[in-house]
């Protein structure tokens, strides 16, 4: 691999590509869809063998999209027309290899994931499909069959994962945004690694029909975008249950664990500026950086921002999260991984990245007993974290305590792997929603990340949150040369 | 054991204790709560080794509760004010035995489960705890280590289960209402073979806080009564996830598996004599009788009744709750038993009704991920049978598809156990909510039941159809000499 570092020129620097200021450069005939994929293709030469993509559209396709797009009789009706985007290698698009991040698994798909489909529908232009940590099983984004990714500050440290080539691609301004996954922390950690937002909606409100599942009882797709809004506009169009229209309750559910839209509590209906708020944050002595300074004082930075915002911060007693954090880490639920892909693991032992099959193959062991006590532990920490949502509005941790070097995790794959998870694992099984977003550097020029956690059905408010916050805290957009 | 048959004298000949006719007698002045327990008292003399009662409320406790209430300052403010119940026995009542149906098993509980402490706030009369299958499984009734309860009409035939004792006392007319569980049937089965009614309501409504659990992510309290608005009346008094008043959405919940009270969809909202409505039935190949062609053409009478009072039927496609009631008699749920009394049962191999063991202790073998396939089995039931309950208001089947006799059932304890399960095991699962009710005789004197099922919140729906129904079908009230 030839890889040394990403260059910060090319298209980072020449075109923004957040939605918004794409679709006002597209609004005003500034640029077309053809000048965007033409940068693109041009940009991408300089990413073969940077482990971003395990697939990438041709340029004939790329120009042929753009140009169909171009030639359309109405494309005010085509809310993310000329958007560039790209798909998380676990998520099927028909005609394409889905792989999950391990090329002997690859198959072609037959169907198209009803939110990538969605998205297509909506005029967006499909880029390519990204790397993993295979199965969607990892933090860390670096357990892949194919190229190794790095992270887009230092290529020393982690990309974050397991979305690692789907935030990289929105970081480095390769596409505006990009679809990911989230199980334990995927769609999190990764946007909080590269400088970017990373929006894990609430469970079932995206269609995971048609991916490969990592835990299928607890999966979603996840947004990474460059600013909150953005995450907002995407989200506003894939959501709900039914590709063609209508997300009646109870009635076109699109997949088994789909759950329609709802309206969220009235007190996180909304935020406006200068609105007061209450936000909880651990208790001191209960958070973890593991020995990094800088993203102590970065998270308390933030705490700061957002008391300057309005908010009042109340530390809260984070025991239960941990409780469940262990569950995730070290419960159950890893036999939904082996349900998923644990027949291709035992048959192709070889072919599977060795910590991923470890961990795979240990689910064996785990019995229904146990499977059914983890439910209870879950329903037990969800009823007794009722209370503290009538009292905050949000949670607010790091996306992660730190940040690791490649070599650090290849030494100790699986220690640093479940600390990266201690603000992230969770989120999805006390069924909560999650907003990652930039939180200012530190001085070896790495990012921090914050994340703003509430109860399901609270997207609106967490962008809304999110979007006031994130001028405050940070300027840069990803590892762009752009500015919020 | 001297039992030889009920005599249907005493109590059941000489007050009619429905609660609406007993509030009425109160109202009236023409009895007092003392004339009822001191009939009762003189009834249960004859009920002492017929395996109904696990424990009973001394006389002289009776006594006085039936002087405190007389004495108490305002009888109008309490809605169940001197009415008699039983408790089954693996439900907590603090300073009495649970037993679970097992001697060696029993312990004093040290607290009430919210849902008889509301009946007893309600000025309800507790005369004791019930009988029932060890552990709450089975259906038939008589795997006890009690004196063994025999059906209420023909002694040489099983009450049914697990709620035995319950739907007996009822039956009998030894109390005016009985409070139950029902995890895969026992609040039905036992309510069609004893002529009674059986209200098994939406999954999490009523509190199982402090039961000796069988399925606790399925568990249910139900209830047993001689018409269906008593049953309603009872219901709308326990119902909600708070003893201490308040059922708001989120707030206050009482057990972790407990859940709000929601409006029902519109459809279900009510039913007024005369309105048209419409109810499945399962195509006449999927229909099991098991060669009981007396309660074939009892179903089939009910079919009509439900069509005289303005109902169309409609055939569906049995087969996803078929499928259901494999996944609980041969899936990981008994997993859950396991995790409930499996260390007892371990310990106390020996003190453990035989059937029950072999059955507790083979959830040993289940593994975690037959528990999570098992859970993705249900989601996808309820997915694909979300569309049905657009088309139909209710679903119509028999209780049972028949009735056995003791000594078949010690012969051949298992299978016998799995046809009475084939028309209710599915429901906790599918999450609906359901009523059983009476549907009239036998030749050989033996009653046949029906059960209206339909989606979560639809109790009240299905009571006004099945107190529209029942009198069409049978006028005898349980076994007792009175009439509907």
């Amino acid at each position: 691999m030839s890889f040394d570092g990403f260059s910060n020129e090319g298209l980072a620097k020449s075109i923004s590509l957040t939605i918004s200021s794409l679709k006002q450069s597209y609004t005003a005939d500034e640029i077309s869809p053809i000048d965007v994929v033409t940068a693109i293709i041009e940009e991408l030469k300089s990413h073969r063998d940077d482990g971003i993509w395990t697939y990438r559209v041709p340029p004939e396709e790329l120009r042929s999209r753009a140009t169909t797009l171009q030639n359309h009789p109405s494309p005010e009706q085509l809310p993310l027309w000329g958007i560039p985007f790209s798909v998380k290698d676990c998520i099927d698009i028909a005609g394409l290899p889905t792989s999950a991040g391990c090329p002997e698994f690859a198959y072609t798909a037959e169907r198209t994931n009803p939110v990538v489909q969605k998205l297509l529908d909506a005029g967006a232009m499909l880029i390519g499909k990204t790397n993993l940590d295979q199965f969607a099983t990892g933090l860390v984004g670096i357990r892949t069959g194919y190229d190794r990714p790095h992270n887009a500050f230092d290529a020393n440290y982690i990309p974050g994962g397991s979305s690692s080539g789907a935030a990289l691609s929105v970081a480095l301004g390769l596409v505006s945004f990009a679809v990911g996954t989230d199980t334990g922390g995927s769609g999190r950690v990764p946007a909080g690694f590269n400088n970017i937002v990373g929006l894990k909606p609430t469970r079932g409100v995206l269609s995971t029909a048609h991916t490969v599942e990592a835990c299928k009882t607890l999966d979603c797709l996840s947004i990474f975008s460059l600013t909150a809004r953005d995450a907002q506009t995407v989200f506003d169009i894939v959501k709900g249950v039914n590709a063609k229209g209508g997300n009646k309750k109870g009635s076109n559910l699109s997949h088994p664990f789909s759950r329609p839209v709802e309206k969220p509590t009235a007190r996180r209906a909304g935020y406006q500026q200068g609105q007061s708020f209450c936000f909880g944050v651990p208790q001191p002595r209960q958070r973890a950086f593991f020995g990094n300074a800088g993203a102590k004082e970065n998270y308390e930075e933030a705490i700061k921002a957002l008391e300057q915002l309005g908010g009042t911060s109340v530390e809260i007693d984070y025991r239960p999260f941990l409780e469940a954090n262990e569950l995730l880490f070290n419960g159950p639920w890893v036999a939904e991984r082996y349900a998923s892909v644990g027949a291709f693991v035992e048959k192709h032992s070889a072919d599977v990245f060795p910590i991923t099959r470890e961990i795979i193959l240990s689910a064996k062991e785990r019995t229904a007993v146990e499977a059914f006590e983890g439910f209870y532990s879950v329903e037990r920490l969800k009823h007794s974290t009722q209370p503290l949502w009538e009292e905050i509005d949000f949670l607010v941790v790091p996306t992660t305590g730190t940040i690791y070097r490649i070599e650090e995790v290849e030494a100790d794959p699986l220690r640093l792997n479940a600390n990266l998870g201690y603000y992230t694992n969770f989120v999805n099984l006390l069924d909560l929603c999650a907003i990652a977003l930039p939180n200012g550097f530190q001085t070896n020029g790495l990012p921090t990340g914050i994340t703003f956690i509430a109860p399901p059905h609270s997207e609106s408010y967490l962008v809304d949150i999110g979007a006031a916050f994130h001028p405050a805290r940070c300027r840069q957009l990803g590892a762009t040369a752009f500015k919020l």
